[in-house]
């Protein structure tokens, strides 16, 4: 008995649910092309060396890895039984930034001198499926290689609120730091600076565990009580104030290591650059935002949606690794969407119209004027209309109910009666109400139809 | 030193080749839900069970398998080099309709009666590459499930007519064919029944190796001589007949089985439903199309295209195969279009306008009014213009040269001197005019802009 399940952590995409992701997808295309940001796709899989390694050895295990074919199976099984690195040589995508790192190196006497480039495709990860966390998911990503100027932040923090205004988030914030500020505050607490990068750790959980937690997990990582305590006053402080000048200000008196300072003044400026932007009303300092990741070296930002569990996105500055394979340090700084919660969220606030993917009218089928039913709803095609045909010369509640099921907002009527009057009478679905539209002046009659909104 | 490639038979696609692509897939699925089918996605890999011995031997091989993983993986290695089947569990999709199967068993009971839906998704096969085969490409499929009627033929036909249209092929036809119609002159021509499925793969290959080529192919197949000559006239008789009225009257004349009698006057009905359709004009009967896939049971068609090689797609209704998995029969009948060639062949004739690529402006950057055109720019954008900012302040020659390689329209200019005047001056790229817009009615001012077009 074979299973019917798409394979486990994998989700099959009916109508509805696809609409909705298809026009969310939408949005962030318009809104990053108006950007300048030009499309790319990958392949679903990279040749098993490029993707090994760059993910750390967790990351290793999580690939999924395809079967070496033929001949070179049967060496590598002769051979005896072979390590995994060996019977396969691909493996299905894990991110889109290698690929991206991949695709620098080989074209880039091809790509602008700064490359813009957003991608928006699958990717797979052999993790244990869980709530939420699936084995195939989008990643939505944008970047810019090639620039170390501080409007790179602002264009890429500009184009990420763009999108959410554009899909009518209204109180969404965006955290803003930078790594050199966290690190500078970390020293001024007192601790020591090989400690720095598993304090990071630590900090990064302030939403999750609270100060008592973080302050027991510096602890645990080897800071000082006084320098975990210092630390976690300091950032208390900072985010007690109201708005970003004061934060600023505060951040100013602690900082003195010059790379701190300088990071301080980053923020100031992107600030400043955003100030008319969309991202303008929306950024806030927030001294505690470390996100993670050891590879960002400058600003880094998240996305806040109050009440929405976890973060709808976030990114940064990570000047080191889009060059790893063209052998160069090529500067970047991206965003990335977290696409799947974004449709969640919408999903859960109500803000897909389920008319949307309603099929405007469907013409009942007769068995005397099928081809004349069939004509018509050419015609209404080709005027924009959606159609459908019941496709069988079915009893009237047959095909009524099947309309019914099929969220149809007009049932036709196109029978010898109407064929005599030259006309098209149409029921409406929601409320029986009916209607006529003259069949010699169809171009301008289908208008009397109520077309369907997606996005409210 | 690792390969930069993308793997053997992948590709990336860059902005350029990418942005046409989409256009032509935006126009099919525009076109498709007008029709009131449904999209559908499903993951990139299924359970192995599920694809074996769906394509027969060959196919089972040209599948690219997924390393098992973890403990599993250590298991079947301990027990000796397990065989590819044991090795893996998942594998990459090979086509569409096998997961078009799996769908209709897993949520028969929440799809529609009629179940009418497309599905565009890449596809993957371990086939050796070549010009113009690829081990990822995509696969674009349209499918009626659950009717018998030969509306659905010829709702299938003019979908897929509409969607030509759309893209404005102007002189391809559509060669349609029934299997028992096929079956019948094979019959008719004094082969013995056994031999019918053979003689239709050399039939299949007329248009390829000429009638010498397939009546030596048919005779080697075991048709006698006689037969073998009377067959292929037959199809030329058919075929030098000027249109499809006289087509079926001389099949009439040679059919008498009553199956294939049954397959003639479903094509007479396709023709007659068809007829005020966009498919009417385009339907040419040509009893030698055969489609060599055996799983067809009634109706075929064809995508042609005079001067491309091969076709541009092509279906037919195949009854016994997307119930496979629902433990029933289940009427079902196709089309795919072969979107890669669509693409290839659109290309060749230039019609995708390279300008729609284009950023309509991009605006210089000097380093005293920064954040002002980074204001400005959200406000062309907010405005629906597509607008990029130089990232850095650099000379303006630099920043001319950067504008000239990356398809700009305008470059903008809004230093201090034209934040006094409150204007954005602009500069045409391809002829150098310049022109002002007034800020304070930039609502009404941008309008001055040509807009691009994408498919001509």
């Amino acid at each position: 008995m074979i299973s019917v399940q798409p394979p486990s952590g994998t989700r099959d995409f009916l109508a509805d649910e696809l609409r909705k992701r298809r026009q969310v997808i939408r949005v962030i295309q318009e809104v990053y092309e108006s950007f300048g940001f030009e499309p790319l796709e990958t392949p679903a899989f990279e040749n098993l060396s490029t993707l090994l390694g760059k993910y750390g050895e967790e990351g290793d295990q999580l690939l999924f890895r395809i079967l070496r074919r033929g001949e070179k199976l049967q060496e590598v099984l002769a051979a005896g039984a072979g390590a995994q690195n060996e019977l396969s040589d691909l493996a299905l995508r894990y991110d889109l930034t290698v690929p991206l790192a991949r695709v620098m190196a080989r074209y880039r006497s091809q790509l602008p001198k700064f490359y813009k480039r957003y991608q928006i495709q699958p990717v797979w990860r052999a993790d244990r499926p869980a709530k939420g966390r699936f084995r195939e998911f989008m990643q939505c990503d944008l970047d810019v290689c090639g620039s170390s100027s501080l409007v790179v932040e602002a264009e890429v923090l500009a184009a990420a609120c763009t999108v959410l205004d554009r899909l009518q988030f209204s109180t969404y914030s965006i955290s803003l730091n930078h790594r050199e500020v966290l690190r500078g505050l970390i020293e001024a607490a007192g601790a020591p600076a090989e400690l720095e990068a598993t304090a990071l750790v630590a900090v990064d959980k302030l939403d999750k565990l609270g100060t008592a937690g973080v302050r027991a997990e510096l602890v645990q990582r080897g800071l000082a009580v006084p320098a975990a305590e210092r630390l976690l006053r300091l950032l208390e402080q900072v985010q007690n104030l109201p708005d970003n000048e004061q934060r600023l200000a505060r951040l100013g008196e602690e900082l003195h290591r010059p790379a701190a300072v300088a990071g301080l003044e980053a923020l100031r400026t992107i600030l400043v650059l955003s100030r008319d932007t969309t991202a303008g009303p929306r950024l806030m300092i927030n001294p505690s935002l470390a996100r993670g990741l050891s590879y960002y070296t400058g600003a880094i930002f998240e996305v806040i949606v109050p009440g929405a569990a976890g973060s709808l996105g976030g990114g940064g500055r990570y000047d080191g690794l889009v060059g790893m394979f063209a052998g160069q340090v090529i500067p970047a700084c991206g965003f990335s969407l977290g696409l799947e919660r974004v449709v969640l969220v919408l999903d859960e606030q109500g803000r897909f119209d389920a008319a949307a993917g309603a099929i405007q009218v469907m013409l009942m089928n007769f068995a005397e004027t099928q081809a004349e039913v069939l004509a018509l709803a050419n015609r209404l095609r080709g005027l924009g209309v959606s159609c459908d045909v019941y496709p069988e010369a079915a009893g009237l509640k047959q095909q009524f109910n099947y309309a019914a099921g099929r969220n149809v907002q007009y049932v036709g009527f196109y029978g010898e009666r109407e064929q005599e009057s030259n006309q098209l009478r149409l029921k409406r679905q929601t409320d029986g109400a009916e209607l006529s539209l003259a069949l010699n002046d169809l171009e301008n009659e289908w208008k009397k139809l109520t077309i369907p909104q997606w996005l409210q």
